[in-house]
């Protein structure tokens, strides 16, 4: 096993500086299996670099020690702290400092890779004073990326979909690249922050892609053995029509013997090749692709078949939730995409085998700045739910603008669908896992915008542990990547980054109304955008008011699919809570919010001040100028980037301002120019 | 000589039937040259099908004489009708019919094609009481088309740009066509309505259609080649940067020796490959062409660059005047597009050379519905000027709508700039010439659409002719085209296509403001499309009114670019013509026009009427099914795309009257369901 180096491309946030403290003690591990391979390896390619030793076996003095419990003629000062804290869990480990060593220990190798990690994390302070055990184990099994990979590169959308960070780290001219050095680089990276599971291609599976499955599974295999040593699973993206597409069956009915073979065999063939192989991701009936309303079957049926085929392999399948008729007439205002995915799966809790998982988006839209929590994640008890974010930035600036959005998956994740004193989201989760599309391609810097490697990282991170602070995360990201991170810069960086979500939101749709944007490629403003497609994504502003009224009283009755409290609270407009207004009520422009504004004096009032932000943004980048503080390169992308935000909020500010006081003849209470 | 014949291509308005009178007859083609050749081809091709007989020499008995007016040895019938007409003059022939013969006499063999084609039009009555001499010339000696074809395919934009007909009838995966059958063909179309010049290729100038002017020169001589026999001449759309893209020099500065000898010796090169080469045209300093503003030159010093290098061969140089700052700032509205070719060009009046040849657009804008007429037609009378017009239906429904534009094209071509008693459009474009982009393509039925053909057509036919009643020229395109056509499918297709241009302006953007597409591909609606962007395209649409206020008075002063009386009928609200209304002023909705009707019910009474009209055209040509009165395919082609016609129109009529009706918040006055 060696540690993938890359010298084209940006270490994010494992440089070398990163391991310094470790790389300087002498330090025993302890345990058999890949993963403590890689455990040593990782420890040995940092005391190579900063005079550390390291250790299997023997007696002598150690700082550090990173055990397996099972693990034969442990220190002693290990042994007692393996004594004292019982079992660590499943990729769970257990921390403590004490007679001058620090102690990792787990129960399973994951956990130890875990557990070098967080002292990766903790730097030289996990060498100094004693520290009380603490154990740590994952809120959830599966903490998973969806990439949206392509073999092949589309004319228009690129390799990969709705990807902002240049083409495929897989493939390369319609092949798996020849060296997937950096696959192995990406593993790491993500195992670094707590992620265990990639599915590597687009939900939207075309033809190259499908075959993935069959006769370029070896191309999985490849991949999953350079992921393989970061203790990460590969998952699939299969088309539901694959019988008929690869097959040559005449049918792909759920129900059908020959289908449920079909899968069956295929399934065998993968495990044969991949043994841990993840499992399936399924994105089936949702805009145009192939799924069991073909076959007037239910999504249970569908879903159950691809469960069927993994269980005696212990795969699982992952089916999206994402079902709506996107081709809705816009003058049909009773028919509500919001309402789609509960209409389509609630009826069906309880109807899906164990390891079907039904993947659901954060909201009942589409990762939208702002929507409310998708009343599915309260809808279904019986059924082992996943919640899916975007990491990759498709309705929030593409990875040109400055926008860490932790704070709004911490939101959702804390967020109380049966109120503030029930579960959390992130309880319901964890018994399916979180998800999220990948924001990373082969751009030197991974992301696109350097600085959106930490939505990457808080994501991994989120998944681990949903209760962390976002502000945390991202001061342990800056530690990292900017090891040793100068006090100037960490707070310049949280100056920047805390609020760049709601400075986003600020100056794009108001109050929760969303897709104000450019349809297509979704980058940029277009009040009316979408607003007579047949998308179902519409804000309904007339010279007299804005918003969807999704009320049971007056509207689509969306609100009615949420439990109490929030079926009331959504329900009025007076307890609506203000972000969320014209997501669920259609207001006059002069409405009073809970702020005290009214609905145009705080479009103004946001889109002025986001704009404004971003250019104090900006002037705080501008300031590290010379300051030797970040790599030229590094500072220097960041600083292009944040000229197109700041142009683009711009005009944000000015066409969504323009647009308003030119329906509503209102003027701005403070008298600002409005184009 | 032989006259093309395509088996799988639609035969327009050139079927074997329409040769029929003449192709039973014995006729006398008198006279040498290429087109002579041509002529006595074509005869004799429809006498070998009807039973005919033609002869270039002898006596006997004929029923037709198409000769030189040179030629010795007429006919006496000939020789008493030549001297009785006179000249007819460069392409012109006299026609009469005296003693049972029918007779054709040229000055130039052009002339006796376009003679013959005139015996074509005419039919069976060319043979029937006697005709007295009728003296036929060319309005203009320029009658041009030019092709936006593209050697290479755009994967979003097609090889055609702005093409609705399939891909390039010259080129084919990057290549020259092996089989140019199909471009002779084409030759011979034009031949028959009047065309005599055609640019092959687009005015944006990519890297390999550059090469078509050096290095890939081969390849426009044997176009050239295709359609001399039909006497068109071939242009070639250049870049201005061609002497560094293609000479390695270090400036295409046009007042720099080494540029100017470089464009000598370029041009030299064509005339030697291609004697009767017509000239270059091109697009500067316009939506991101290069151009003599790099180097701080006029447009005249451009343009006479090229003219100087083509005039020792005779060539002309088309210098296109669409430069405008497409890069607008939206919130700027001091500034304004429609100026742009006024404010460049009519301060250069008189500076350029003879052979350089100003190509106008119609209006100022970009080939809308309705404009008014460029203000640069009146203000350049030292300037050889071409009137642009689009037969390509980029902005007119993209050859799935029914617009039959020859009444637009009639309409400018009449407009007196000066007034109703002044001389027309038509007059100044006289010493300039007609030029049109193509809409034709690899599309078996040439257009797309194959009642598109009619626009193809009539272009040809109005640059002969701008005085020609469109309705007339439609019926000769159905005689021809339809040939015989029957009275109750003449009925139809007069009642689908003599008023759908007005229809397609009826249900698209209103009172001549203009732009209301979705923006890049400009189908369907998107009233805000452009409302936004840097394109200079707005209608500043607000609850109060709609409008571009282009008054001297309060607005941008573009009025002030007319002479009068426009100057001050477009400067008065009270004044302006009702189409152009929402072109010139900002007005409130509840506005009165001169018909009675406010802009707001005019917008939704026409809207409603719009999608109606179509609904009718539908039916009209429902009523022709199994009639056998059209060819199944053709029958099935039109009637699909009424269908594709129908669903657009609703919508643009839904989309438009929504828009307006939430701006406004006026309700219609019949109380219809706007949505």
């Amino acid at each position: 096993m060696t540690i993938p180096e890359l010298t084209d491309v940006h270490a994010a946030w494992l440089p070398p500086e990163a391991f310094r403290a470790i790389g300087a003690r002498r330090a025993l591990v302890r345990g058999d299996g890949t993963l403590a391979e890689t455990v040593h390896a990782e420890v040995a390619r940092a005391c190579e670099r900063y005079g550390g030793s390291v250790r299997r076996t023997g007696d002598g003095p150690s700082d550090l020690v990173l055990a397996l419990s099972a693990a034969e003629a442990l220190p002693a000062v290990a042994a007692a702290i393996r004594d004292e804290a019982g079992p660590a869990g499943a990729e769970g480990y257990v921390l403590a400092r004490r007679d001058g060593v620090t102690v990792v220990l787990a129960d399973d190798p994951a956990g130890l890779l875990y557990g070098l990690f967080h002292v990766v994390r903790l730097g030289e302070p996990a060498f100094g004073a004693d520290r009380p055990v603490e154990r740590h184990r994952p809120a959830t099994r599966r903490r998973m990326l969806d990439h949206w990979d392509n073999i092949d590169v589309h004319p228009v959308m690129g390799q990969v979909e709705r990807g902002y960070a240049g083409g495929s780290i897989f493939w390369r001219d319609g092949v798996l690249r020849a060296d997937l050095t950096r696959v192995r680089a990406y593993g790491r990276l993500l195992a670094a922050c707590g992620i265990n599971a990639v599915a590597i291609n687009n939900v939207n599976v075309h033809a190259a892609e499908a075959r993935l499955l069959t006769d370029r599974l070896g191309e999985v295999a490849a991949i999953a053995a350079e992921l393989r040593p970061y203790g990460i699973r590969v998952h699939l993206s299969v088309t539901f029509a694959s019988p008929v597409a690869l097959g040559g069956l005449p049918t792909a009915d759920p129900l059908d013997e020959d289908v449920r073979r079909w899968w069956a065999t295929a399934t065998e063939r993968v495990y044969a090749t991949i043994p841990d192989f993840g499992g399936y991701v399924v994105k089936a009936d949702s805009e145009g692709q192939p799924g069991p309303f073909a076959y007037e079957r239910t999504h249970a049926d569908g879903a159950n078949l691809l469960a069927d085929a993994l269980a005696p392999h212990g795969g699982v399948v992952h089916w999206r939730a994402f079902v709506y008729n996107h081709r809705q007439d816009w003058r049909d205002r009773s028919t509500d995409r919001a309402r789609a995915a509960h209409d389509h799966f609630a009826p069906l809790d309880g109807r899906f085998r164990d390891n079907a998982i039904l993947q659901v988006k954060y909201g009942p839209m589409d990762f939208q700045p702002r929507e409310p929590v998708s009343p599915v994640i309260a809808a279904m008890p019986g059924t082992r739910l996943a919640v899916e974010f975007q990491v990759t930035q498709e309705y929030t600036g593409q990875q040109k603008h400055v926008c860490y959005l932790a704070p709004l998956w911490s939101e959702v994740l804390r967020f109380g669908p049966w109120g503030a004193d029930g579960p959390a989201v992130a309880d319901v989760a964890a018994g399916g896992g979180l998800v999220a599309v990948s924001n990373v391609g082969d751009d030197p810097f991974w992301t696109g915008h350097p600085l959106a490697q930490a939505n990457l990282y808080a994501f991994g991170r989120l998944a681990w542990d949903p209760r962390l602070d976002p502000a945390a995360v991202l001061d342990e990201w800056i530690g990292l990547t900017f090891a040793p991170a100068a006090e100037p810069l960490r707070r310049t960086l949280h100056a920047m980054m805390d609020g760049s979500w709601r400075t986003y939101e600020s100056y794009t749709a108001p109050l929760g109304v969303g897709f104000m944007v450019r349809s297509g490629h979704h980058y940029g403003p277009d009040v009316d955008g979408y607003e007579y497609t047949p998308w179902g994504t519409y804000h309904f502003a007339d010279r007299d008011g804005v918003g969807v009224d999704r009320t049971r009283a007056s509207g689509t009755g969306f609100t009615g699919q949420y439990p109490q409290p929030w079926s009331d609270v959504y329900e009025s407009p007076g307890r609506c809570p203000d972000e969320l207004l014209l997501f669920f009520h259609h207001v006059p422009y002069g409405h009073k919010l809970h702020s005290g504004s009214t609905v145009i004096q705080h479009i103004y009032d946001t889109h002025f001040a986001g704009a404004e932000q971003v250019a104090e943004m900006r002037t705080r980048w501008d300031k590290l100028d010379g300051s030797g503080l970040v790599e030229p390169a590094l500072y220097a992308r960041v600083r292009e980037l944040l000229g197109e935000q700041l142009r683009c909020a711009e005009e944000w500010r000015d066409q969504i301002n323009a647009y308003f006081s030119r329906k509503s003849g209102m003027p701005d209470a403070h008298g600002r120019r409005i184009p």
